[in-house]
């Protein structure tokens, strides 16, 4: 809230709070902004106030009046870049899905949001992470390790600890079969950039990550966005759009799904594979929440064996969000074109922070580790649940893992607006649509959402809307 | 050499060492192999044992034979995506490229190679690397950076550091007119992916650094190559490009190029910038081997000051090639726009690697051991100088920097192969050009060129030829 205390006026706290976010993309593009008599409503300022401030945002070219409809955030002229023979469905501002990772990375207020996609940091701190730092930048490995380019690969203790990791997935992987990448995000950027060409047709899972849509739409591609239930996507969407698109890539969360929870049934997993075959299509698996699931969950490729099949996962979960670890794995002749890839993006990569995580992973810290994560997001779920249900909201499919996926009864996208006055940064359902739409749901983080001051201002905003 | 004391038949030897350098690029798809007679002759075996050695290769499917014109490697049927509105000139192959990348990540016989482009490791090692590390990895800043995601832009100390750097080169840029990247490599594929679209055309200089080429290639771009002379650009070449191509990027190395070690005149800059202000183009300049060049030579970015040309460079050449450290320095609404592109491509960069190294800036230490560096090159250059005289060889341009251009009078290609049997990898003039040909020019690593036994080989093999 603005305060009159202040030793700037109302009106230039007003343009200060609005300008900061346009520029974090908060107010994307295009974006109509609230009425006067609205925004002066909900900043308890008078409409002299506003005008005197919109005002302002005109002159430094910020927003813009259209007549009769008024106002609105000035288009930039550096639009996502436009790609040949994009068509059908339209494409999201990837400025949205950024916002919220913005928000993710540098909290208001140094709390971390219930619509983020992570675990506080304190959760995630270890006793032995300080040790494997101390194995590699101690003695000869720090020069050994740093001063050269290293493998193109990826560091083979790691590639060979992840072979084993993923065996206990079922996921039959040689280290010669993994690449490390900068993150789940590199290892999705370097699949897609190989496999498609601008144009190219790909089924992605709706609701699904927008983060996802943003870098295919960036790339170019037409995204054929396929309904994804409790069980699975749905599989008569799917398959029409096999034969009218000839779609090149399916993106699956298949596990422990962002933003609803759910996890793939085996039989859908099986249809998926055999349409994938059927249509000749390759199937990229994120499986970034798998630290939170039961390892014998469905996998797309363990029952595929990664004959079309590509798996990517990650560590900013579960361990180091800042070392940005992740990898794919895959069949031997992807694998070399993946990584050619790697090479064009960013050469290599730190194998110093991927030999200490390596070490993690040996001694089975990592896997003692996330057991006791889901133990206490257990715990948070639980309790963050009943929360929820008391605040009047609906889930729409069992809760589990990391996320809740609820229906708030009010329009999320203008609920994320007001509680962003509050200093609390939610997910609205639009976001995880390919086509930005208005929506009643909402994605929560249950670790971030056992806190009743939350759901008390949650519940306000509500009423208010 | 091949040796008949080996447990392996000739035969046997002769298909594992063909198949060795067909797997890492080394020939390329469409290459054509040497004749019968060719090869028995290099490898001293009998034209049976290479007949029934491309034999073997043929049943692998590695190689074909097209009648009357002999054996060729196989195009693999995953070539590098075709891109829309592809025109005038012909792409080269990536492959060519990374074949050279991964000879300088893994050196035959872990040598660093004449061929590459890096310091050997024990140039770079310093006493201040380890202290560095430390600092960040005890104590509470191990966890406070690790378990966050980090900002976006990079971690804002290094930013200001860096911008302290940039100012030594008469460059202003603030710290938030900088983003840390995976490296340069990963700063000029920003850049290219936010600015380009597929079937743009692009300003590129010939010869120049063929993983260039091939990453504007993979990304759909028109290469328009501007040859390179001692002063700087063809600018008459460049500007009819200009007017019948309408380019909508030049890259440029303009401070010790690579192959050539030329530096950019300043009338040459001038010019450079009126034609990108004329015919609305940008400017990315590549100063990857900065830290060997004097802070006053001429840099694109200072005379422009950030206004349409972006500034790349990185550490890998001067400190810690494994740490993949780089930046970019641009004007703000660029900056806001390759801030989305590196959240799609990587989200954030390790932090605890970037804050280690802003402690290196903020003492001079890296300036001290560049410094150091130069003058051990110096000598290094001279001693190899001599030796490539005394070789026959002639320098395309005065020898400076990192990097020897030189004629060696016989084809390069041919050389490099019969130059990979004595175990020294070598970097062909057909790798500088935009559409590979053969030439007689090489480039040569000042650093790694001092030892007779190389200019012996070198010698011996070039007389042969």
């Amino acid at each position: 809230m603005l305060t009159r205390t202040s030793s700037h006026s109302l009106t230039d706290q007003l343009v200060a709070r609005m300008a900061e976010r346009l520029r974090n993309g908060l107010l994307p593009p295009g974006a109509r902004l609230p009425s006067v008599r609205e925004c002066a409503r909900q900043f308890e300022v008078s409409p002299y106030t506003v005008v005197a401030a919109y005002d302002q945002l005109l002159a430094q070219g910020l927003i813009e009046a259209r007549k009769q409809r008024g106002f609105f955030v000035r288009e930039l002229r550096a639009a996502a870049p436009a790609a040949a023979g994009r068509a059908d469905p339209a494409p999201i501002r990837p400025v949205d899905a950024s916002a919220l990772i913005r928000g993710m990375m540098q909290p208001p207020g140094g709390r971390i949001m219930p619509g983020t996609g992570v675990l506080p940091p304190e959760w995630l701190e270890t006793p032995f992470l300080g040790a494997a730092v101390r194995r590699v930048t101690t003695g000869p490995l720090l020069n050994s390790i740093s001063l050269r380019y290293g493998d193109a690969a990826g560091d083979a203790d790691l590639r060979r600890a992840l072979a084993t990791l993923l065996a206990g997935y079922a996921i039959t992987a040689t280290p010669e079969q993994i690449v490390t990448t900068i993150g789940a995000t590199h290892a999705l950027d370097i699949v897609s950039r190989t496999l498609l060409r601008p144009g190219d047709a790909v089924l992605v899972e709706e609701p699904g990550w927008s983060v996802e849509f943003a870098r295919l739409t960036a790339l170019g591609m037409r995204l054929l966005p396929v309904p994804r239930g409790a069980d699975g996507p749905d599989l008569a969407v799917m398959e029409r759009y096999c034969q009218a698109h000839a779609p090149k890539l399916f993106v699956s969360v298949s596990v422990q799904h962002n933003p609803t929870g759910a996890s793939l049934k085996p039989a859908y997993a099986h249809r998926v594979l055999q349409l994938a075959q059927a249509y000749d299509f390759h199937v990229m698996e994120d499986d970034t929440y798998t630290h939170f699931a039961p390892a014998h969950a469905t996998r797309l490729c363990a029952l595929d064996g990664l004959e079309r099949t590509i798996y990517v996962s990650g560590f900013a979960k579960v361990l180091v969000p800042n070392w940005r670890i992740g990898y794919l794995a895959a069949a031997p002749e992807l694998v070399r074109r993946f990584t050619e890839t790697k090479l064009l993006s960013t050469l290599t990569t730190p194998a110093l922070l991927e030999r200490a995580l390596s070490y993690c992973l040996e001694q089975g810290q990592i896997r003692r580790h996330a057991e006791r994560l889901r133990l206490r997001l257990d715990a948070a779920r639980s309790r963050s649940v009943k929360l929820a249900l008391a605040a009047g909201c609906q889930f729409m499919s069992e809760p589990s893992g990391l996320f809740g996926w609820i229906d708030t009864g009010v329009d999320t996208d203008l609920l994320a607006q007001r509680m962003l006055d509050d200093g609390w940064l939610l997910a609205p359902g639009s976001l995880f649509h390919a086509e930005r739409r208005p929506s009643t749901l909402m994605r929560i983080n249950f670790a971030t959402t056992q806190d009743a001051g939350f759901w008390k201002a949650f519940g306000r905003a509500r009423t208010a809307l």
